[in-house]
């Protein structure tokens, strides 16, 4: 669980850079072959573009470094479980693993709504772990949402 | 019925460009208040991102052209049943009305798979009309798989 522990660690740090740009705090990492490829957070209202979450990012600058579509063999690690739209993307991006911090009962895609991964529309479903680090993760929303009221 | 044939046609010639550059023959149109505020075909290729799905590239096109996160009050025009990932896109950007042309079974995330609109995870739906122009849409696409076996 060492480098699990320590990529999470990367992606709540981009939660916290989020929040501190008055973005909903959610960051994203992906690994390749023991190397961190992408970091990001969510930008959607920096960018003005709901498409901006951190997972879309991440697997956007992955495709960019890399210069290909598919991230065979990368693993994602979020700080929140993915909704339909990134659970779509990860999917699509053929990630291996899944790695998310605190459920999302009310907007997440994998272990809620369309359990997109569970469909048969779905070809390809990572491995997904939750529960990583999920008191910081969800301690980082929480400390998020109390402070804009 | 004019303006929506209209507005199709034009995502029907976004399907068709696709498909000379070599991608999957898919065209999206969005329309705000009488006029096309964005256009695009797919260009998950030539871009290498798996995200640049017609529609996604249409959503932050308009985003981008209105300087908003929010496309409220406008209408997306679509060749294909949109998969889960734009079906979300979709419903974050709060566009208005969703017309569509060819069905998606086996990849399509508004009337299968997880059905997106109808999960307790949707905080907007777009009203849904399927079958616009359904023949021609379907066409390119089985033009294009043919040609490429």
């Amino acid at each position: 669980m060492a480098a699990q522990n320590r990529y999470m660690a990367v992606a709540l740090e981009e939660a916290e850079a989020a929040a501190r740009r008055g973005e909903v705090p959610v960051g994203a990492v992906i690994a390749l072959d023991g190397e961190i490829v992408a970091r990001a957070g969510n930008r959607t209202r920096e960018l003005a573009d709901i498409t901006a979450h951190a997972e879309i990012l991440a697997i956007r600058a992955a495709s960019a470094r890399l210069g290909q579509e598919r991230l065979t063999g990368a693993d994602l690690y979020v700080t929140l479980e993915p909704c339909a739209m990134c659970a779509a993307a990860i999917s699509f991006a053929r990630i291996r693993r899944l790695y998310y911090g605190a459920a999302d009962p009310k907007g997440g895609g994998v272990d809620h709504g369309g359990r997109f991964y569970a469909q048969p529309t779905c070809h390809h479903a990572p491995e997904v772990y939750s529960g990583i680090a999920e008191t910081a993760a969800a301690q980082i929303l929480t400390d998020f949402f109390r402070n804009r009221r």
